[in-house]
């Protein structure tokens, strides 16, 4: 919460691992192991009597339970919100007359929410009409621009909080992640999916020192420029590679980590239909054991829910090299790690 | 909760100010007041061990948020319930054969949730159909007449936890609030609002010694004659006035606190469509600044949701002398001060 | 919660009470008592740090209520998740292509609640269109499949919460159960409703020892086998009887307990309109005043939600012997001494 009087610093928030750094990142999956060797244990009082606002406007499972039973571990309390199911659907244009739908603006919410609780946690799926729109991600800007309390992206046009997770489940099992090869697969999916967890999976690829092909059907599937040059950067920085392929052998080619996950191509964007005939032709994208067997022993994750013997078969899903569980069982570590770093407190003790 | 030998001497709820004296409701915000000032610090265990039933039949934020998170705070535990989405639909009435659609009877509902919980608040708007039945406040009336425990009003036909925190955000800002000009003015909704936030402005401000105005359209947006008249009984006993005029600029001269709501005109309930043209005649009634500008240098302020630039401009809202964020941030203290009274707790010592 | 070294010895779930014995639920019943008696003071840190997710695929008051309070006034943390509604819909067959609405399968909704809760309770009503179908209580055996911690039926083709509070509040009264005669008797709904509290009243009051008999309108509503034979089993085990009878005067003659509830006919599964008429031709079937008189003083009750004066009259609802409101009560204790052992404690020490 922020007491009446006003703070002046403005808090940092969560919203892209594009302003965090990779040793930021990583001192948070130090404390993120931590807390999950001592789950009993440590951080128990960190939050306690604090309050975290979940804003959902789209579905979620992972994310509420571990959101939920995290600040819950350290003492504090989650309060679920559904704007426009359990609560009043919200404008986040400024300076606008709100005769339409809306019955309050986002700087209300924001205000006020940073009043009761010491964190809003945001959830905002795009509106998959105009990708130009969406990717302004205005609600939870419009969230951090008026919050005096830190502001956390549970998913919107990224998913930095499962970037943590995957991070975390490739380095229990690789232990270093340099020079590692990462693939990112597209697979089909009856529907275009948000791009959120694919940029999100190549920028922290990127940015954790593996070289990282991005495997998808055509050109069109690539994804935005705004992750594809932020990826550049962090591999060129590190002296790594980013590799983008229409050739499903070549990419699974002695990979480490094979990293499936669906999405819409952008060029298509609101005009979905005319993209199905090109999604329907790439179904055999699909993670199987005859392409799994061309990579260096790889690690397979989803960031789930995930569609089985569509996106992945059965004998990848549930097979011995599978993460997909290892994942979301850290979403609960990484999330404590991070909740308790934007209240201010340090690294975790062991 | 109630144990299984029930208690005889009836709980007393919160159900309308009507029925609490001045000074009870004063000393309520006292209370207030050092739960704010030490929230960190006092009060932490009021609760402890017991539970609270949010009952929403009507969306919420605030409500929700500040009632989960002062009860926490209190070291007890808020269970939101429903009925109608994740619960089941109820009867009120007495007596009726149970053949439509009504899977159960309030009965059980608020003897059942006493068996469970310390106190049941209730958030039950009126159905808009005929005023006649929605000013009966038929379901919170049946849940405090089978209630064995304290039942608590979240807004039905009144609001009155609102009416205590917009009565703190005052008294902190006038020191005193006797005799001070109280400006009531209704402005212009797209919809026909509930009448409970007037109601309560009404009343709280007459009990609290203001002198109240009430600025609306036409003789037929006068609020309901039991909230007229309890506002003048409590202006007359104090030697204070209840104002209704039509005229603008007069209402606004000299005011130290304009209070803007919209609401439905009764004499339309049920017949929006012929209130209509009236309504949409009275957009000018929004809050700006050269209206502000005829007060004593008074303060705004409003119950949220708010729509900016309908009911208020942004300049207004977001401007120095609005109270809207602090008197939402004081709706966790009066209510906290409220549930600590309702579970049998005396004064906070500071 | 299991941590990530899965544990190999399978979890004990409480799936129905056909495979928990009465020596263990009379246990259970023991503990239940204690709690009752000592609720504000012992048993307050049994889940303590502990998370239950409650997972809801059809509405709730008592049984969302009752767990939340009872996980939290052991210093647990209940989740509730609605899929469907505020989450994903979810697969549970195996092995199929999942092209259609399921965006997740039940193998990694349990695999991943149990990595972070400690109890994964599930509410899953028949679908109601083939009983072949509904009787394989898929949802919950998948999640007890899957599943790494225990699985809580907190209804599906039963209700072995209820059938606890029941046999608690019975024990209450009655002392004990051995040779007392309870009846189960169909009562009319307007609409067909699921088996569950009808099968689970029968077969725990078969193996607590009572005279069981079933009325119903005609041999059409005798239930699954599946649940009479066991019932015959318990009793015979016990020296008892099971008796089916289409007799109201006889059927009422004597009984020290009168359960009601209404259910749809097996054989028109699926196809209610032709069940309409028989079930129409039944509304003198509820429970009231002239039929009690014919009991032996007998106890009333019903497990909530009830249509009043449609199942049973006014009179009888809130009459003296009626136990609705106490069966309902101990949910919340039977509840929390189950979910106590399901965590592998032992018995309340008083």
């Amino acid at each position: 919460m922020t007491t009446s009087t006003a703070q002046t610093t403005p808090p940092r928030h969560f919203l892209s691992t594009l302003d965090w750094s990779r040793s930021e990142l990583e001192s948070l999956l130090t404390d993120a192991r931590e807390l999950k060797a001592n789950r009993r244990t440590i951080a128990r009082q960190d939050l306690a009597g604090k309050s975290v606002a979940l804003v959902f406007f789209n579905p979620s499972l992972r994310t509420r339970s571990s959101f939920e039973i995290g600040v819950f571990e350290m003492g504090g309390h989650a309060v679920v919100l559904e704007p426009g199911k359990g609560a009043w659907p919200i404008e986040y244009r400024d300076g606008v007359v709100m005769d339409a739908e809306a019955e309050e603006h986002v700087e209300e919410v924001a205000r006020v929410l940073s009043r009761y609780c010491d964190i809003i946690a945001v959830r905002a799926f795009p509106k998959f009409q105009r990708w130009e729109d969406d990717r302004e991600d205005l609600v939870i800007r419009q969230f951090a621009k008026y919050a005096t309390v830190p502001v956390l992206n549970m998913e919107t046009i990224t998913h930095p909080c499962q970037e943590l997770a995957l991070m975390l489940a490739l380095k229990e099992k690789l232990g270093t992640t340099d020079g590692k090869k990462f693939l990112l697969t597209w697979t089909y999916h009856p529907r275009p999916l948000n791009t959120a967890v694919a940029n999100s999976a190549l920028i922290a690829a990127a940015k954790f020192g593996f070289d990282v092909t991005l495997l998808c059907p055509t050109p069109e599937y690539v994804l935005d420029s705004r992750y594809m040059d932020a990826a550049k950067n962090f591999a060129a920085e590190q002296g790594r590679s980013i590799t983008v392929t229409h050739d499903v052998d070549a990419a699974y080619a002695g990979a480490n980590v094979v990293y499936a996950k669906s999405w819409g191509a952008l060029p298509y964007f609101g005009r979905w239909e005319e993209e199905k005939p090109i999604r329907d032709a790439h179904k055999h994208f699909i993670v199987d054991e005859r392409k799994m067997a061309l990579t260096d022993n790889g690690y397979f994750s989803h960031c789930l829910p995930m569609r089985r013997n569509v996106k992945a078969t059965d004998a990848v899903t549930s097979g011995p090299r599978s993460l997909v569980i290892e994942e979301a069982e850290n979403r609960l570590h990484v999330q404590k790690a991070l909740l308790r770093r934007l209240v201010g407190l340090g690294g975790v003790s062991p």
